[in-house]
C-alpha cells in the first residue's frame, strides 16, 4: 500500500567534502534510493574544502533551520573515518543529525537540547561488506535511509552522553570595541565573520569602522550595492552574521585575508584616524 | 488527499552563480520542499560566472524550451539584490520565469508575448525575516513554491508593465560577409557566437572562412571529430549557434579568445588568403 | 491511473564530463521531466575530466553496483558525438546502460554476460531536431526516459553483436613482485592503482613495500589516519582497488604522480632498501 509511505516520505540533507569530480555522493544516494526510494534527498554542498570540519560545519549551522522537521541532515567531513571516532545520530527539535561525531554536527545543535544521542553502531543497518574509508557510503547513508523508513533511533545503536563539540570562536569585547575573526569565505570571496547581528546592536551602524588587515571599512551597509568608492562593504549576512564584501569582486582574492584574521570594529570617534 | 497534488506537481528549475562551494543552493530547496513537498527541483546550472548576467540569460535562453509546459523557471544572478530593483514573475507561453529585473530572464522571452509581468512584492509569500542579501533564499524560492502549489501569479503581487532586456548583440552584415562576436564560452572552451544558424544559410557551408583573433577556420563541420589539422572546427552547436571548439581540447585556452572578441565570417573566394 | 507507473518508477542515473559550468546537465533532466515526470533521476558525477572516457567508465564500474535492480545509467564521455560511434544501450543482470560505443560502458559490464546489446538507432523515442555535437541531451536522455516508462529495449533500435571494451590494465607478477599502475585520481589528490584486493592476498599486509616514483611507503593501513610519519598510507580503498594517499593533504599534488605511472609492490626482505 503506497499511500502511508508517502506521506511518512522524509528530506535526507547531504552536506560533504566529496567535490564534484568523484561519483562518491551519488553513491550514496544510490544506497539511500535501494533502502527508501521515496525518500527525497537534497545536497546542501559538497564543495567544503577537503577535512574542513568547521567549514562543514557552519554550513549546516545555516542550512537545517530552513527545512522543515523531520528533517534528516547527513554531514561527512570525515579525516577520521574508520579509526575509533563514533558515527552519531543526534535527534534534536525533530529534526535528525548523522555523521562523524568530530565537532561536524555540533555548531547545528548550538542551543538545542538533543532528545538522543546514538551511536549508530548496529551493523544491520550497514551496508556490507564495510569500508574503512567511506562511511558515507556504507554507515550514514544506509542509517539515513532506513530512519527515513521509520526505524527507530534506539534500534540504531546505544544511547551516548555527549558529543564533540566545535567551540564557536569568542568575541573579545572593551567598551564599545569588538574583536572577532573571519570564519567562513564564501564561493563570492566574501569575508564572514563570528560577529553576529545582536553584538552590533549597542554600536551606531553609520559610525561603526570596521578594520582587517590594512582594510578598513566605514559604516553598516544594506545590501552589496551600497559599498564604498573602493567598492567595499560591509553588512549582516544572510546568516545573521558580520560579513566584509567588494561589489561585482571577490574580498578575499583583493585584500588577501584568510580564515583566522582578526576583525576589529570600534565606534567612531572625533578622529577616525587614531581610533584604528 | 495527495492525488490531485500530485496531479499538479509543477518542476521548478534553479540557475544561478552560487556555485557549489556553499549550501546557498540547497537552503532554497529545503524552503522549496518546506513549502511544496511534492515540487520536483531541477537544477540548471549554479556555475554562473558571478555576476555575469549575461551568461546566466544565455544558459536559461537554451535551457527552459527543454522543459514541459508549466515549467517554473527562477534564475539568480543578482548583484543589486537588496536595492530597488524589482523581483519579477513573467508567464509567457505557460511557462513561468522568476527572478531579478536585471535582464536575466530577458533572452529566454525574446520572441514571445508575456501574458502576465508580476512584481512579486507580496510579503505573505516572502520567507521572514526577509535578509536585503539572499532574495534566492527569502523572496525566488518561496514565490516559485506557492505558485507551484497554486497560488495565481496575481496574488503574489501588482502586474507591470515591461520588464528589463538584455540586447542581443546584433550582426553587422556586408554582402556575403558577417560579423559576430563570441558571447559565452562553456566548460569545455568551446567558443559560442551570437551567429545562429540562419543567418549562415546564404552562404556554402564548405566554402565558408571564420577568422577570430589569428585564428582562421575554413568550412562549417558537422560534428567536433571533423576538426582541421590543428583540432579547430567550427559549427552550428547545440544551441543553434555558431561554435569554434578545438578537438578533445580547450580552444578558449588554446587561442586566448575571450567573450566580446569579434569573428568574422566570409564566403571563399579564389585567393582564399586575400579574403581573409 | 497513476498507482501503476509509480510502482514502476525507475531509478536513472547521469555521469559524464559536462561540468557544472553550463546547463546541459539541466536539460538532459528536463527532457527526462518531460517525457516521464515520475523517473528519478540521480548525478553520478558530471566532474569527469573533459574526454576521459577511462575515468568515466571507471566512475561508472564503482558506482552501477550500489544501485537496486532495474537501474538505468545514462554516462555520456563522447569526443566522437555525431560520428559513427553507435549510442548503445546494453542490458546485463536487470540493470541498463545508455551510452557511446567507445568503451566507457565497459568496466561497469567485466565478468558480466549482456543479455542484449542494442543500438538505440530507433529516431521515434530521439529528440527532433537532433543534434550533431549533444547526443545526452537528444538521444540518450530520451531513450533512457522512454526505457524507464516501459518502452521494450528492442523497440529502441536493432541488436548488435558486440560491444567496444576498455582493457583492464593489467598487472605484471613476478614472484612476490606485482606491478601496476595509478589508473584515477580522485578529488581529494589519493592514486587509485589498477590493483584489486585479492591481488594482495599472497603477499604480508604489514610487511609491503609499495613504491611509485620515488616514494615509498611500507606496509598497508586500515585507515588514512594510519599514516606513516611523512603523513602517506597505502591502503585498499572503497573501491577494492590499493591506493596511495596523504592524510589531511592531497598526494598527487605532494608527490607529482600521474596516471599510469607505474608502482611496484615488493615483500620486504632483510635489507628493504635493496628490495627496492
Amino acid at each position: 500500500m503506497d499511500f502511508p509511505k508517502r506521506m511518512e516520505a522524509k528530506v535526507i540533507t547531504l552536506l560533504s567534502d566529496f567535490g564534484y569530480k568523484d561519483p562518491f555522493v551519488g553513491v550514496m544516494k544510490g544506497v539511500i534510493f535501494g533502502i527508501n526510494p521515496d525518500a527525497r534527498v537534497i545536497d546542501l554542498s559538497h564543495g567544503i574544502r577537503p577535512q574542513d570540519v568547521m567549514a562543514g560545519a557552519l554550513a549546516l549551522r545555516h542550512s537545517a533551520p530552513y527545512f522543515p522537521p523531520g528533517a534528516i541532515h547527513v554531514a561527512v567531513v570525515d579525516p577520521g573515518v574508520g579509526t575509533e571516532r563514533r558515527p552519531l545520530l543526534i535527534e534534536a527539535e525533530d529534526r535528525f543529525f548523522i555523521g562523524p561525531d568530530n565537532g561536524l554536527l555540533s555548531l547545528a545543535l548550538e542551543g538545542k537540547s538533543p532528545r538522543r544521542i546514538i551511536e549508530v553502531a548496529n551493523a544491520a543497518y550497514h551496508l556490507k561488506p564495510t569500508s574503512a574509508t567511506f562511511h558515507g557510503r556504507d554507515i550514514f547513508a544506509p542509517v539515513a535511509a532506513h530512519l527515513s523508513l521509520g526505524i527507530l533511533p534506539t534500534d540504531l545503536g546505544p544511547a551516548r552522553g555527549d558529543f564533540h563539540r566545535l567551540p564557536w570562536p569568542k568575541l573579545k569585547t572593551t567598551g564599545l570595541a569588538i574583536q572577532g575573526e573571519i570564519i567562513y569565505i564564501d564561493g563570492f570571496g566574501n569575508l564572514v565573520t563570528n560577529i553576529e547581528e545582536q553584538a552590533l546592536k549597542r554600536l551606531c551602524a553609520e559610525k561603526l569602522i570596521l578594520s582587517v588587515g590594512s582594510l578598513s571599512i566605514r559604516g553598516l551597509a544594506a545590501n552589496y550595492s551600497s559599498a564604498d568608492e573602493r567598492g567595499y562593504v560591509a553588512l549582516v549576512n544572510s546568516w545573521g552574521l558580520l560579513e566584509i564584501a567588494l561589489y561585482k569582486g571577490h574580498a578575499q582574492r583583493s585584500c588577501g585575508a584568510k580564515i583566522g584574521d582578526k576583525v576589529h570594529i570600534q565606534q567612531e570617534v572625533a578622529n577616525a584616524g587614531e581610533a584604528l
